[in-house]
């Protein structure tokens, strides 16, 4: 039992879907995550956009942006690996919502086929990726954090970031590729 | 037959549905969109992030992002109606792709959940509303244009553009609303 609730929050961290009640917000200076000591970066919401992406299936249905800082959106556009040391990289994940104003609009058009528009809505968490080579040696280089409504996650949580990221070792352990 | 196409191409242009084959690139200075003669604007997709979301149903499965100049952003943050002159909004559209290697990860920890990530793939279209009331008098103050491949669309597409946002007119014809 342990051991599946653990792969659970693991899973759950790298698709942000621990913690899916209460709403972020701001960016207010808080307390940093366990482990990796990484506090929420200031203006990390004005950074540039790397891509979208979002999630299916089950009660869990989200969508998500990454963003990154100017360090890692030059390094995803020169498709430079490994990321130098301080990049960041942001992903916020809301949970989604349907939109009837949208829907509306779409059904005008498209009489049957059913389409449907899914917007953000309660934000559920946001997750962020430090490059610190040296510092972070011993999970390839990044640090690892995890926040809902501005706190971070336990230990338990941050202790699954890193092996859950491993599978994409061959790109610098970032699942996220840059978008057009 | 001829009304049934005009709604199609107007709703497509909401959606971002239209001339989904070639993939839009680049930055290049290119032609005007035919109408309101709008430019794809210089660095729009180092803009800030409004917010995302996604289109479901038939054949038309999108991620999307839209982002703003700081004009506009400001105005989002603040709750600002209607937008001031010089406020830009982009709609970034990108068709969904499925994402094994996520999956993978999510298979590992919820077996049998079938949960799904979708990520961005090949570009759809690009889509811009721009802010001024005197030149854009006649269409709520909004110039609008849509390009596919750096290339604008037809007359006839943006001649459904308006009529499109006219439902969202409470909120300056803007159908998104900020992610927080």
């Amino acid at each position: 039992m342990k051991r599946i609730v653990s792969v659970l929050i693991a899973v759950g961290a790298l698709a942000g879907v621990v913690a899916y009640i209460v709403p972020a917000s701001g960016e207010a200076e808080r307390e940093a995550a366990p482990i990796y000591g990484v506090k929420i970066p200031p203006g990390y919401r004005n950074w540039q956009l790397i891509s979208v992406n979002h999630l299916a299936g089950g009660n869990m249905k989200q969508v998500s942006a990454q963003l990154g800082n100017d360090i890692a959106i030059k390094a995803f556009r020169e498709g430079k690996l490994p990321f130098p040391d301080g990049a960041i990289i942001a992903a916020l994940h809301w949970n989604e919502a349907s939109s009837d104003e949208n829907d509306k609009v779409l059904a005008m058009g498209f009489p049957g086929a059913g389409l449907q528009s899914f917007v953000a809505g309660p934000a559920v968490n946001i997750q962020f990726m430090v490059k610190d080579s040296k510092k972070y040696a011993a999970t390839g280089g990044w640090g690892f954090a995890d926040f809902t409504n501005g706190e971070p996650g336990n230990e338990a949580l941050h202790k699954t970031c890193f092996s859950c990221h491993e599978p994409a070792k061959d790109r610098d352990y970032v699942f996220t590729r840059y978008a057009p």
